[in-house]
């Protein structure tokens, strides 16, 4: 099941540097072990945005649920959700 | 270059049925041959609205703004256009 | 999977009586067999407002979007989804 | 009387571990306990988002107050109520 | 119990000039009807808009639901309800 | 001369239960006490909020002002004011 | 007693251009009248927006509202209203 | 040039009082020579609000932005400017 | 004296093609005799909405508000202003 | 390839003044070397406000965003862009 969500992320400006880089090295690793799973199938940046846009493709609510609550940024995210359906007009459906 | 675009689409309810699908199947031949060039790069519908979250990948901005003018059903639509980059998360980056 | 989904009524004042009680028949009918058949988990009023709010438990996507697309009154309805998960503190958890 | 009530949590980051842990915890002691007496009817994740959407059935008000004012997360909490009644296409109707 | 209600007016520009002010002949007996029975317990204008702002005390949510979905204005009105529990500081409190 | 008057409370988590109490002492003494002359006409709480919707009766905008900005919780609120007046349905009308 | 109005004006397209003509002379007249009479005291137009913004020093929210509803334009408008009490920096002040 | 210019002030809790007095006492010598100087036209209270509505009269953008940017509370405040031109019916109109 | 100005157009459905045609055409001579007075400095389009972001230099508010006012397309614009001064690291500056 | 960026910039108030005053050097000496490499083609301050609108003219959305998010000022902005396109009414048009 496909959903598009939207992460702009807010990293308090007093965070200590070697712990900010631990989260970030942290944070990414986590999504690119999702990414090699096919679970978090694209991501890109926002352009000028601290943000990004990723597309999910997952078992249901629960799952996306569970990856996104794990998220390490996720205390510094405000998260927006859209759930996809196919399009009757893509040409690889059905 | 990749465009995240959102439509939102709202046809006076007045429109004749005809009218209306004669606009519909142009619509849908039109997206479908962008998509068949690879400039329309994926479609989805946002479930439970008359809307839809689109990737495209052209040349720049003034090719996505032709296409997107050029749509039939523009005259209806509110569209949210959103630049994408790369993310350095990204395991199919560089 | 469950999705809570507020619908906001707003039907053309100019629509002839007979139409429009034909209309909400035959959306009331729709309603009630997804009731029956169990997708449509609840449905309630929002006080003081043309606009309900309701649970469906359904499939996934592409069945909740066929549900909301097919509703006779969906030309006149705007809809915001909210996806629900498994609460941890919900008493009647797994 | 119904309540959809909808809670946002947004617990400081600075907040001390042990304190939070605690915190959560009597949290979730104090809605089970108003579940089980049938006051706090359904709870619900906002999937990606520290959020719940909760179905109340309480004498009226004042109660609905006395309890979210009682909340434990109540100051880190916004909340928003919207006042249910019955729907004429509910199945369950009288 | 009480409610505060926002009304906000919208009565389409082409609307027969007779036909309106039956309507509002009918409004105001409505209202006026349901203050005596002590329901509808105060109204004010908002300064220079077409809007009100009542103060409702019925015995729960679907009364209040009735009186409202029951105005004969209701059809051109927007509505906002705020539920109301007595304030630890009023003077008048039990 | 009446206004309704809505008041978000937002006091600072880290602020000492002490003052904190003293504070709320101070604020519910400086509300009676305008409340017994009259000029604080009605006091609610908003259900579910740190907030009141309060309707007062004062001779006009310089009274008013001196009446919110000496709240002892002025600093931590936020206000909103809707300038009232008589309606022509209320059976009170002159 | 001061309060800063803003109007913004939103005239139907399909307005005959006579009515629109003598509406628009009526308003003149109306704005002028008050003028004179030290009731309306200032009204600029704000650049590039078919708006106002207007100062009025009247002798309360009845009277206020009594020149607002009046206006020819009312219909057509939407309002937005400040009430205005001394500034302590006045130089004007006391 | 005329501007009207609204001013809302959000100054940290935390700040010394002595320091806060000082800034205050400031602002106001501030705001009184410019409108001694006739630049700084009118200034109000909004009612019930840590904000001001003032008009400035003003040689145009350059010397409005040095104003405002040298406000002493000018790092405490979000400040909203509205570009005035003469209205038609203006009775003091040239 | 700049200003940046945002027009978003909106022409209704219904508009008589010829009409609309001619509307245009004026529209454009309008824009490009400013054009070439050096008024309206610059005009793009925004990306996939029928709208301008434009920069004009001109002596004040009265004269912005003037060329704005005649734009054959006014009735059928929001527009909104933003006046601009020179920035502290422009290059060009002084 | 153009785009319109407004850059809202919001400093925190504790930031010890050596450190803002060489963050606010690094900014500017980042900005101008832009300007003259004809990436950052104009820059104006938005009057009243600590913010800017600027034009930039990059090869595209990658560049755009290695620019920005390379601002010593980044960590305290918050950025909105829009693509901008060649206008139809534009004289200097190809």
């Amino acid at each position: 099941m496909l959903y598009a969500v939207r992460m702009d992320v807010n990293i308090p400006h007093h965070m200590d540097a070697r712990a900010k880089a631990e989260l970030l090295a942290t944070e990414k690793a986590y999504s690119q072990k999702l990414q090699r799973q096919g679970e978090w199938q694209s991501i890109w940046r926002c352009v000028g945005e601290y943000a990004n846009l990723s597309i999910f493709d997952v078992t249901g609510h629960e799952r996306l649920h569970e990856i996104l609550w794990g998220l390490p940024l996720f205390p510094y995210m405000s998260i927006d959700i859209t759930p996809l359906a196919e399009h009757p007009s893509d040409i690889a459906r059905g």
